[in-house]
């Protein structure tokens, strides 16, 4: 098989074996790869009612078929797995240079399955694998699980791995690759954790047959030089996703003292500009990527005076900063470093310490619940402090780690009206009062709050339209209409497809559907056009939508905090906005869809048009 | 009146001799301000032949409705006169904050006639004004000139003025103004040396009066907070415009070797990035506007370590740069600063000095010619030695600040071929090869080969539309359609109104027509709605063609190198092109222009449909 390698492994943890098995052409033509290839499995093994820490669930990691060839930021993955933090269908994906690596082994993924007796980890060579034993690496950081089995291996071998947080099944844990690489959001570290399973380290010479390497190379050209014509890239190259900042700023739609309200007044201390000048070391680039968004971040002044690693992003500087109420960015960058070593997700961990700052703000939480600690809006060491905790499950750090939405149904009190996640997972950096549709995206997405599904903020906060998609303009951003919900279902399939293939959804930004599409015809050698490209990617969201119907999620799951439907902004330019017409925009959203108004179930009709007949009897029965 | 001042003065420099004048309101409502209104008294009072260094040519200096109001980049100028260097209609434009200043004193621009007969500078305060004796500052370069007049006057007050070079008459002087920003091309600095005027010094009290100040701070507000949300604001602020220089080059189209080829192998010596990481010290924006594109940069190495200015630009950059084959931009800098020392255009200085490499390197100018230099390609002590020739009109440089369209006809032997002008004027810093359709820009252009009358590169070169314009996407820049034409004309007359209001063209990539508009309407009380927006800019487009069709200008004028036409570009994307359908453009350009096919000149119909009723026998008679 072209672009793909063709073949996957398959590790039962619970009795310490490998198998290989082949990809079948019928799969590999309907799911492609990636994120959506690992969810036909993962649908396909792992029932409804599955405990997500349980030996039942599944781990999977997979590349895409553009995974590891030279066109642009072709050096991703997804991890796919029940979610120990939502209960959903949970996707995370992350760059640098593992991916490319673990393909280069001659597999384009790995399936986990069940718990082995002690801690180990997966030695991928070259056609060859096995598990060892990962006595001696557990409860290292990320750093150093890293270079000790660098160390054993050689340089050559790229980790991804688990910190502590994930041993110590850390709901928000992460898995980690390249040391500062997170497959981030909805704890994917605890299951990996919860497996016993610590690292997968992989060196290979293998590489994916291109079906017409001329035709690769005349698209994959055209795409470099498009993308260094863009004023994205220049931006992204120069102040990393961190320059997005002013933009949701001037929007009054950054999420400020846990979404109290959207401005930050001391945004200039840590917006794009702030860090280039102050914690900026050096740029980076994930594989064959031409843009660099990469920041290599060293503190300068104060007690972490020294500290080196990678970060802070866009997202984390939000969570960890305005939504804190903390505008000090060496505390900000120093709990980011926190976060990558013990394998915690930025946006989580931020946003889950501002929950904690308002509960402690308002009394329910107490100095009794925080073992004496004064939790406040705008402490600085205190962001630092909690992060730890969280990271070591140490303390009040033990509650926090379980997550926003847990935390706010043990306090109760009225809390779950400030508790900023769907499903249980956090949502990201842009307050939807200031662009409601982008309310829609985080309710409907598969994985939660999730802001990666569609990426509408980049029409909208960040007024930039994709190309991937024929249309992504939204003329009212406080008065949504019914049409904007098809921008945002055409988002979600066009963007799902970098996840798909291992590339990066900043390209869909930059290039247009055709040059993916000859892309993928190069690359493969099958017949792959516009349409398929849509289909594949409105495929692989109804695969993962009915997962999680199938696991008893509803209509009613897809909703928003009453924070963003109930409490007007109080200033800035979104001053007196709520979302008041979810109802609304859910409904045109599943009419769109091919969704069932009342249950939020993919109709039959669309799963059958989709390919998808398997599915109709789980969905319908 | 609203927005305007109402008042004009007139200096007779002959007489020595001050007057007043109300602009008549329908001369207002028809020309609104700055370049057209400028135009408008240059058309009625400088009829056809006059010598433009001569008594009878007029030098008018004009703001807009907008300067000096808080709107989003208000603080430019125009100044007006026939061009010594193209022997065209010529405005030059600059921001800074001279023009806010200026419009103080209580009047919107000054035409001065005739010759001084001594040095002199006019100092305008607070609605009074007079000429003072200038013989202590001839001779000083512009740093001197402005600090030696604010000793005498006090800080407040800011000054416009010519170096060295304009009092020599060089043909590519400009005006300068805060010390460090250009009135730059067409050489309106010499028109200003042979009136003997040194210098406007300005400062007043008094401010344009606002129809609807509501409506205005409302409008305002919402375009500051447009533009913060911009990608082009972060990247202008970051890098200085020479952010557009990896754009350029990645097309191909980057003038190299005096536009021998398009791709210059040292640009990332000479980049964005270079340049923000190793001479700039400090970022400062103009009058009111939010972006902060100027660069203070300091020399940090080398032979010239420790000397300060303001620049490069991008189009300086070019043109000092990769067109001589310099990519060391510590000489590239020190070259720019001696640019604004002695007053001289940096477009017209580097690409005639690189006109001057290729001569030399044909042979076509010999040592003797040079006396004794050798003016060699890739020389950056040649280039700084040079650019200080020029402003001295010194040696080789006497000839060479004649311009290259002189140099070229006085040496002759083939070099005409790679002289790169049009009408006399130095082209800009894209290579139309790569993208055809600004080589139809160049040649119709009023003042000679410009890229800022409709700034076609925008959606072009560096792939960023503008919004004031309803549609500026170009499909083939390869193969220019019949309809690209009108995108041109529709850019060149939305673009116009800016340097009309008296504002900055970049707001034209980021804020719609709608905008402008609602800022014109609040500011003048008239109902000026987005027809008076297009037709006010035509008007001004049309009457400064009139006036070259006067003075025996034809189609056979809109032209271009031969370079251009001819010579395939040798390598890189655009390899191969030339541009071989000018003729084609012109004639699809002229039909939705409403010119004449065969003469190039606005038709009757055209003229009586802007109003321009009394051109009419002029150009048809």
């Amino acid at each position: 098989m072209n672009g793909l390698m063709g073949k996957i492994l398959r590790v039962n943890l619970t009795e310490g074996t490998i198998s290989e098995e082949e990809i079948p052409e019928s799969i590999a033509k309907m799911f492609l790869g990636g994120g959506s290839l690992a969810t036909k499995y993962l649908y396909d093994e792992v029932p409804a009612g599955v405990d997500p820490l349980g030996p039942e669930n599944e781990l999977i990691f997979m590349t895409g078929p553009l995974t590891g060839t030279p066109c642009p930021s072709a050096g991703r993955y997804s991890v796919v797995a029940k979610s120990p933090l939502t209960g959903t269908w949970a996707q995370a994906n992350s760059g640098g240079f593992w991916a490319p690596a673990f393909k280069s082994t001659g597999y384009d993924g790995v399936i986990f399955e069940g718990i082995s007796p002690k801690p180990v980890y997966l030695v991928c060579e070259d056609g060859k694998a096995e598990l060892r034993d990962a006595s001696h690496l557990w409860g290292l950081k990320t750093p150093e699980t890293t270079e000790t089995i660098q160390k054993e291996l050689g340089d050559k071998f790229k980790v991804a791995c688990i910190g502590p947080a994930g041993e110590k099944l850390v709901k928000i844990a992460c898995v980690m690759n390249d040391i500062h690489r997170a497959a981030g959001r909805c704890g994917l570290g605890a299951v990996m954790g919860s497996k016993n399973l610590k690292a997968i380290a992989a060196w290979g010479t293998q590489k994916p047959k291109l079906a017409d390497p001329e035709k690769f190379r005349e698209v994959s050209k055209k795409q470099y030089d498009l993308i260094r014509d863009s004023m994205l890239k220049v931006g992204l190259e120069t102040h990393g996703t961190n320059l997005l900042l002013d933009m949701v700023n001037v929007r009054g739609g950054l999420p400020t003292r846990n979404w109290q309200t959207g401005s930050f007044p001391n945004e200039e201390r840590i917006n794009g500009m702030a860090l280039t000048e102050n914690v900026l070391k050096d740029r980076v680039a994930c594989f064959a990527c031409p843009i660099a968004c990469g920041r290599v971040s060293k503190i300068k002044t104060g007690k972490w005076a020294g500290k080196e690693g990678e970060g802070p992003e866009f997202e984390s500087v939000v969570l960890l900063g305005s939504s804190t109420d903390v505008g000090d960015l060496n505390a900000i960058t120093m709990a980011n470093f926190l976060c990558n070593e013990y394998g915690i997700d930025t946006i989580s961990a931020g946003s889950i310490i501002a929950f904690a700052m308002e509960c402690y703000e308002k009394g329910i939480l107490t100095k009794e619940d925080t073992g004496g600690l004064e939790i406040k809006f705008g402490d600085a060491d205190m962001l630092v402090e909690l992060t730890e905790k969280i990271g070591k499950r140490e303390g009040i750090g033990d509650l926090l780690s379980e997550g926003t939405k847990r935390v706010a149904e043990k306090l109760g009190k009225g809390s779950e009206v400030f508790a900023m996640h769907v499903k249980g997972l956090e949502l990201p950096a842009y307050d939807s009062r200031a662009v409601k549709i982008t309310g829609l995206g985080y309710a409907v997405a598969s994985r939660g709050g999730d802001h990666m599904t569609g990426y509408i903020q980049g029409p909208t906060f960040i007024d930039t339209p994709f190309l991937v998609v024929e249309n992504s303009k939204i003329d009212d951003v406080y008065t949504p209409k019914p049409k904007d919900t098809k921008v945002l279902k055409d988002l979600e399939d066009a963007l799902t497809m970098f996840d798909i293939t291992g590339t990066c959804k900043f390209m869909g930004l930059m290039l247009d559907a055709k040059e993916w599409v000859d892309l993928i015809s190069s690359v493969t050698g099958w017949e792959f056009g516009i349409e398929d490209f849509r289909k594949t990617g409105e495929r692989a969201v109804n695969l993962s939508r009915a997962f999680n119907m199938r696991d008893g999620f509803s209509r009613a799951d897809d909703t928003l905090p009453k924070r963003l439907t109930e409490e007007p902004m109080p200033e800035g330019p979104a001053k007196g906005q709520v979302i008041d017409q979810l109802d609304m925009l859910l409904d045109h959203y599943y009419e769109e869809r091919g969704w069932d108004k009342k249950t939020g179930k993919p109709t039959p009709e669309k799963l059958k048009e989709l390919g998808l007949d398997n599915v109709v009897q789980d969905l319908w029965k």
